[in-house]
């Protein structure tokens, strides 16, 4: 929508740069701040200020972070031997939320995908290797999705870490199978496969 | 996601308060301001706080202006004998697109919605009204949505304006039917049954 002012334009332009925002989601938040109290819009700039003041990338593990070097980096009772891989910093929070991994984390910070334009060297691979030969780590847990390029990235890094021959640590991935709460008739195909391809001994 | 970070966590709540942005959204969109160079940050800024500061709702229509009266209301070239009544400032933009309307318009900003707590003191139908008692109106277009708030709204504003008795000008409703370039087969019953009801003589 060509809107006759200026500024509401701007505004437009600048909301549709966000990613999933298009001409109509830009038109209905464009509405919603210009509605808003001024109250909500200081606190909404303030926030965004802050954000990019503070927020920074932890240099060893590339977790979004406002400390150098992050807080689970520097926690002393994180498990040091093992890493697990993730594609981005909301991964990472979601297997903090689950309490289920007390190691440490590296983010990709996206997964290999050609149709994206994404290759190895725009994620932190290098610097994962870097981190693999520096510190003595026993196991590095894929944590990447379950799709074809979070398939691709672990892939790629099984052949990179495969390398270091001896000194590679054992490389393990997430299990692939029925969600707990779910039930066969809604499973899909690949996920059977994958389930009864993964399945274990009773007991 | 509760983020250990506290100006993220800021950000995620202001962005969660804007309308369609839920918990994957914010997180998406706060992703994407880390991740954005400080040139685009400061110009998302800048058209809040600009749109803030400059945009205001004309006095007489109520649509959207940086100028007070509007563009619109003061045109002497615009047909003064009409009005438009449409829910959003974005109508309003949707039908000087089309360059079929060259009267005067009144944004209500919003419809007749129990559900979600609007009524019609919620409304500018009250300035509607001292609208068409002050001007010399002919006609009254309602351009509400053809949907059930829309058509709450058109009848509320019929039984207001009919109240005026005999300085009342004709009202009128935009005609609902098939859309051009829409085949029947595509038509939902409901739009079938307003085309039919609808038809007229063809020559």
């Amino acid at each position: 929508m060509q809107f006759s002012l200026r500024s509401l334009n701007e505004l437009m332009e600048a909301l549709k740069a966000l990613p999933g925002i298009g001409e109509k989601s830009a038109d209905r938040l464009a509405y919603h701040i210009i509605h808003a109290d001024k109250a909500y819009t200081d606190r909404l700039i303030n926030s965004i200020t802050e954000v990019k003041k503070r927020v920074r990338f932890c240099r060893s593990c590339f977790n979004l972070t406002e400390q150098e070097p992050c807080k689970i980096c520097r926690d002393p009772d994180r498990d040091q031997t093992r890493v697990c891989v993730v594609e981005r910093p909301s991964d990472l929070n979601c297997l903090e939320a689950s309490g289920s991994y007390r190691g440490l984390y590296h983010v990709l910070h996206g997964a290999i995908s050609p149709l994206d334009g994404t290759g190895p060297e725009n994620l932190k691979i290098q610097e994962l290797m870097t981190r693999l030969k520096r510190d003595k780590f026993t196991e590095l847990i894929v944590a990447t999705n379950h799709n074809v390029e979070g398939d691709a990235t672990a892939h790629y890094l099984y052949h990179c870490v495969h390398k270091m021959g001896a000194r590679a640590p054992k490389i393990t991935r997430l299990a692939s199978g029925i969600p707990i709460g779910g039930s066969l008739a809604y499973a899909d195909s690949a996920t059977l496969a994958r389930a009864l391809a993964g399945r274990g001994e009773i007991g």
